[in-house]
């Protein structure tokens, strides 16, 4: 089957959009707003844009907190979510009423980060301190401003659990990082395959 | 442990940033030259970035033949590489001369897209048709100016294998799409866990 995404009229129980561009990883976004309120988010709609610098995105629909913290402070940490974190992940997805901690919610403990303000997730066995570099407004094919934004940020410093590290390498499989799909779906990397590109 | 990601000194084997932006998905991406040239290529620097409209972006290293292609064009098509056809995706990983087919090369049929010119790899049971919107530059906390850039483009339509559709929803688990890790390393999405958001 195949229909016009546009007016998005496809017969199924939910637009399938996320279930197709999948699966996602998740920036476990914490910022401190410009009074020092701290916040803690997830999205889905992040990944790495550029290696060398190492640059991240995260886009976000309406101005939430992540946003309007990592514009006004120029800072934001990218934790990971585990296999271990997902129900402490899930507790810092709902809205809590503005200045409630997610951290505190989630049984989550902030610990220092070392460039920047935010703190990370301490049981998190990888952060990313970022600072920010620039929001991009995105427009459809007809000039109409989209309600998402894309945030992007500079990777400074990054943490990662010495537990999870041997023979120089990361053991992502062990570490068993959380993905997003669709609907009420997620994925958990516990096993790996590999792959030698030709010519390698 | 924890290291300075900007002179990138971590004593490690290999460079450990796309093993912490995990698992990416895979946005293979066929696109005409404006001489009528097909390419075929795959992005793990690949995700969603709006839900309604449906907006998606790649993410590029020095102009290559994707990038040049959707902006002298204004199309793309993103395919869904899956467990099936993870050979094929990863043939289509290599540089190949200019104007040599990736399509001939890794056995795959070009199948007519319905609003843009380049075809979706017919194998693929799901496809998604775009419109180029904009390329963002991007540049580091020393206003120096990245490798890569940054192509967005909005999904005008959706093709979906009938095969994988139960009950009105996408069995993503059937599809098996394939998602980027670090190294040479690959996941498979074959099994799902469900959580639901608190208060949903």
């Amino acid at each position: 089957m195949h229909y016009d995404a546009k007016t998005n009229v496809h017969g199924l129980k939910h637009d399938p959009f996320k279930t197709l561009v999948a699966p996602r990883p998740i920036g476990w976004i914490s910022t401190l707003s410009a009074d020092g309120r701290l916040n803690l988010a997830p999205y889905s709609f992040f990944n790495g844009l550029c290696d060398n610098p190492h640059i991240v995105m995260f886009s976000s629909q309406g101005r939430k907190d992540s946003q309007v913290n990592a514009e006004a402070t120029g800072e934001f940490v990218c934790n990971m979510a585990t296999w271990d974190l997902r129900d402490a992940m899930n507790v810092t997805s709902a809205g809590l009423p503005y200045g409630d901690s997610e951290f505190e919610a989630a049984g989550l403990t902030p610990a220092p980060s070392i460039e920047v303000k935010p703190p990370r997730v301490k049981e998190s066995p990888v952060a990313m301190e970022c600072k920010y570099l620039q929001t991009v407004k995105l427009f459809d094919v007809d000039g109409v401003k989209a309600r998402y934004e894309t945030i992007i940020g500079q990777v400074v410093r990054i943490h990662i659990d010495d537990a999870y590290i041997e023979g120089g390498m990361v053991d992502i499989a062990r570490i068993k990082p959380i993905a997003r799909l669709g609907y009420k779906d997620y994925a958990v990397v516990d096993e790996v395959f590999s792959m030698t590109r030709p010519g390698d």
